[in-house]
């Protein structure tokens, strides 16, 4: 968007949408004038047909934001699909790499769900299974998921009971936030023992093209022997493999 | 849409998003061009510019659905915020007729969400507050959300434990099964003691622009000395109150 203004109407439509983001929940029209290089009165104009539509809201302080009825359209998307088509070949590589448990998985409420999963004779035995379902805290791809999940998730998870799953397990919401925290700044969840006390996890967010964290990619390796830190760099380039081919076009700066 | 093919590129765009719901996951262009009264080689157009944008996405048998991308942009809006705003009122006047518990809910993974609650001195008590959260199998909204939701959420929940609260809670598949069909049926739900045994709720769908269920309202009464089908009509008629004022304009139909 940088790159001039969209020409066509439906790119200038779609580049309004596009505007907002995780960081840009609510706009208001000159901001979206400026992050989608569209004069102010076509976007005045646009923002108008897509809040008739109810693809946009207005606030009490006149701001915008994403409405109802583009929530209820985009809950229509078979999300796992695209996302386990996308990452398969991925996964298949990074198996390949490791011959350890590789596991995909996507928020849901706030539970991990696994969506894939590639196993092989050698690797670690893990109780999850595609489809299987756990607690936000005690898994790297629930870390990695948690820690960018909005703030509402967040809090509800910090403020509930963290289950002990053995006793790694981060049960302490000062700990958790800590934890969080370190995973934003290092783009990267290692998870000792906190399920399972004999595996470890390294996991790694995935982005989608509006640059939102979709889901989860993760390593799982026995605890005993293996150094987390060689799974590092293997986990997080597949995750961007993944974040790339979905779509994802790298971080946009939050100001511009 | 039945009105002719919309006329600005914009309010094209929308009706090829809002040609699909819930029963129209996947179309083929023809289908969107029937759906929209686009012309075939228009809606060709337009539905390439959205797959490109990741609005849409196309799968091997040819067909498209709504893409990663919009949902993810849909993930943004703040739901519970315009849907409390435009409930309120509705929701007062259903408390002046009952003064009884009015509860507006959604759903979030596997459980029901109260977003919303009017109570008064002369109401039962009940154990829910905004915020708190129940499964979706022993409560009237619960019961709602359930039976109009994705065909993947209800065999989950169907396929896994269903507490038992009381010894009215529906705690069998089968029984479950007949439960969620009447609601489909009747566009009500009685859900008599099966929380807590001294209350029941009498719950409907509230619907959204896309006629999609995104809401359920109910209202608690004491189980002694209240027939629940005089509660019926009033709870019926708030839901569509709320779901018009949300945009909804009546059910589509399936075959057009």
């Amino acid at each position: 968007m940088s790159r001039g203004a969209p020409r066509s109407v439906t790119s200038r439509v779609l580049a309004i949408l596009g505007a907002f983001s995780a960081e840009r929940v609510t706009l208001g029209v000159s901001e979206i004038s400026r992050h989608t290089g569209l004069p102010l009165t076509t976007a005045h104009r646009l923002v108008g047909e897509l809040v008739r539509w109810g693809a946009l809201e207005r606030d009490d302080a006149g701001r915008y934001h994403v409405g109802l009825r583009l929530w209820e359209v985009g809950s229509l998307a078979p999300r796992g699909l695209g996302l386990r088509e996308t990452a398969l070949p991925f996964m298949e590589d990074l198996y390949e790499i490791t011959h350890q448990n590789v596991q995909l998985a996507v928020l849901d409420g706030a539970e991990v769900v696994y969506v894939e999963r590639i196993s092989g004779p050698r690797a670690v035995s893990v109780i999850t299974r595609p489809g299987s379902r756990l607690p936000l805290h005690a898994t790297g791809v629930g870390q990695v998921l948690l820690a960018y999940a909005d703030r509402d998730l967040q809090e509800r998870v910090l403020s509930g009971p963290l289950r002990r799953f053995t006793g790694n397990t981060v049960t302490d919401a000062g700990e958790l936030r800590r934890v969080l925290a370190a995973v934003r700044r290092d783009g990267v969840a290692m998870c000792d023992g906190q399920v399972e006390t004999f595996s470890l996890s390294v996991a790694a967010p995935v982005y989608g093209p509006a640059d939102t964290v979709v889901a989860a990619l993760s390593v799982v390796v026995p605890a005993e022997g293996t150094d987390p830190r060689t799974i590092v760099p293997p986990v997080r380039a597949s995750a961007r493999g993944i974040s790339r081919a979905l779509g994802w076009a790298g971080h946009r700066s939050t100001h511009r």
